[in-house]
Order: C-alpha cells, then sequence, then structure tokens
C-alpha cells in the first residue's frame, strides 16, 4: 500500500475515504461496492482513492484494519471472563453491525475456509486461555477452538446470524434478556 | 412461481437447473450469480430457466427451499438433545457447506436485520423447546433465543464463520476434537 497522507488535510481526506468506503462494503461487499459511490460519499475522486489505497482490495484491507483496531481498543479481552467478552461483542456489533458484516462479506468473498484473517494477533489471546486453563480458570480444550466457539456464541444474534440479526431498535428489555442467556451459557460453557 | 414441470424430462431439467444455481449461487451470492453460467452448467437454456422459476430471485428462492428441505429431512431437532443437534448440524455443513454459504449471502443480501427466513417455519421447534423446559429438561429462557445461540455454536466453524471455516480436508482428531467441545458446551448451556 502506497504511504498514507502526512497532511492534516490528507489524512481528513483519507478518514472520509475510510468511512464512506466502510459504508459502502458493510453493504454491498466486495465485488459489489464501487468505487464512484465512495468518492461521491467522501467528496473526492478517484485518484485521490488510488493514491492513498492503491486498489479497490487495498482500499477493503484498509478499512479492515481500521475497523479492527477501533475493536481491538474498544474491548478487553479477559480469558478469565469470556463471558463479559461476549456480551461487550454483542453491544459492540449492536453499535457498530458493519464490521460483522465487512467479516462475513471477506469470508463469502475471499476466505471460504480456515482462519479468516491469518496474521490478525489473536495469538496472544489464545496464549492467555491456555493460561487460565493452566491456573484452573478455562476448561480443557485447545484455546484457538474455545475462542471460536465463544465468539460465535457472541455473533448468535450479529448480521452474519443464518437465524435472526438485532438491531437497536428493539426494545431494551429484548437485548437484556439475551445478554443474559449470552452471559450465563458462555459462563457454563468455558468453565473448568 | 410458475408451476414446476410434471414431465419426467421436464423434472430432471429443472433438476439440473437447482443443482447448478445452488453452486453458482453458494459461490457467488445472488447478485454475484449468473444466469448464463447456469444455464451452460445446467445444459439448458434462459427460456427454460425463466418458464420454470420466474426470476433470478425466484430461483434463488428455490434453491433455498430445496435445501433447506433437504437439511429437515437429514436432521432431526430434539430438544431434549440440543447437543446431538448442534453435532449434526457441524457434521451437515462439513459435507455440504453451500447451505451456510447461501444463508449467508441471502442474510447479507436481503435480510440484513431480524429473522432470516419468516415463514421457515421454525415455530413447532420452539414449542418443543418450552415443552422440554416445562418437563425440567431445558434450562429458562426465550426458546427462539436457545435455539439462535445453539445453531450459532453449531455453526462456530462454519463458512459463515468470522473466525475460522472447518473443511472436510483437515484430520478426522480436529473434527472429533470441535465435536467433543461443542456437544459439551451445549449440553450444560442449556442444561436446566
Amino acid at each position: 500500500m502506497p504511504p498514507l497522507p502526512t497532511t492534516a488535510r490528507g489524512a481528513a481526506t483519507s478518514r472520509r475515504i475510510l468511512d464512506a468506503a466502510a459504508a459502502e462494503f458493510a453493504e454491498r461487499g466486495i465485488a459489489g461496492a464501487r468505487i464512484d459511490r465512495i468518492t461521491a460519499a467522501a467528496q473526492t475522486n478517484k485518484a485521490q482513492v488510488y493514491g492513498y489505497f492503491g486498489s479497490k482490495d487495498g482500499l477493503f484491507d484498509a478499512v479492515v484494519a481500521a475497523l479492527a483496531d477501533r475493536l481491538t481498543n474498544a474491548i478487553t479481552f479477559d480469558p478469565a471472563d469470556m463471558a463479559g467478552f461476549a456480551v461487550a461483542m454483542y453491544d459492540e456489533t449492536l453499535r457498530h453491525p458493519e464490521l460483522v458484516r465487512l467479516a462475513t462479506w471477506l469470508r463469502l468473498e475471499r476466505h471460504p475456509a480456515g482462519r479468516l484473517t491469518p496474521g490478525s494477533g489473536d495469538e496472544p489471546k489464545f496464549q492467555a486461555i491456555a493460561a487460565a486453563q493452566a491456573a484452573g480458570q478455562v476448561r480443557a480444550g485447545e484455546p484457538s477452538e474455545i475462542f471460536a466457539l465463544v465468539l460465535a456464541m457472541a455473533f448468535a444474534w450479529s448480521p452474519a446470524s443464518s437465524f435472526y440479526a438485532a438491531t437497536p431498535e428493539e426494545p431494551a428489555a429484548d437485548h437484556e434478556r439475551r445478554r443474559t442467556l449470552l452471559r450465563e451459557s458462555v459462563e457454563r460453557a468455558v468453565a473448568p
């Protein structure tokens, strides 16, 4: 990817492009997204988009990286409280459904099998789970598989769900009921 | 949808179209699928596809209905053994990843929120869960939400996973390890 802009104005343009691209890719996926719509929404032009991000694929990668960074900063992973992590992911997904949608387009369009983001830096989480297992706080099992299961539970009502996708417009009681079920179920599932 | 063919030859053509369409839609989604590729793979023509299925959307609906029927026949839902149901779904998804991919395209492209398939006939499952709750076999909670959670756990390693999608090419021990984790976790999660 070409170097990102170093001026304040360039950074603001780059930010607008990333925001517009996140909305467009979340809505339509990689193949379906149109750079025209992104440049119109970001009040810029194709030359600038390609100058900053190289290609449509490069722009998609930059969008996913930016959103993954925000998620990592917003939610702490504590292997001794995976139920809390799952509930925090439920809430974050409710606020920002576009992240799960982007991950799901990525899965369908680019990575039908295996790890979705091989270089995603999840390994410290697995090491933390292994340490919690050694300390008798978490059940036995392959740490990455326990993580996969907890994440799937957190996304049970996400915009990737094969059954029901929750929205902020629903009554607060619905969300609270799901959070309780999710919290208790993850606690039970990962208990030693 | 126009009436389906009643002759043996018509039924065979319709079957070939559905099979080719399942592969094409699973691979590329609704917007990305091309009727040209489906007619070529099914050795038929557009007039016949539109004659049988009305439109691209009608063909997609028919594909999903056919696969959902197969799934319903292949896997029994017993509220007293939701762990067994989850493991059966893991295995079925491994054999037929296209079903989860189709459901996920449907989610992303058509139904970003709420129930994925409102008229899908899942209500008897919820009634069965409620009866199992009354009989003290299943934990308290909204039956449809318990079902959503169990389904999400079953699909933790499916082609819709935000983390890892399993494939039949992996060692048998990997699948067996996941089945054990899944079975035990669902049992714990739904226990009274």
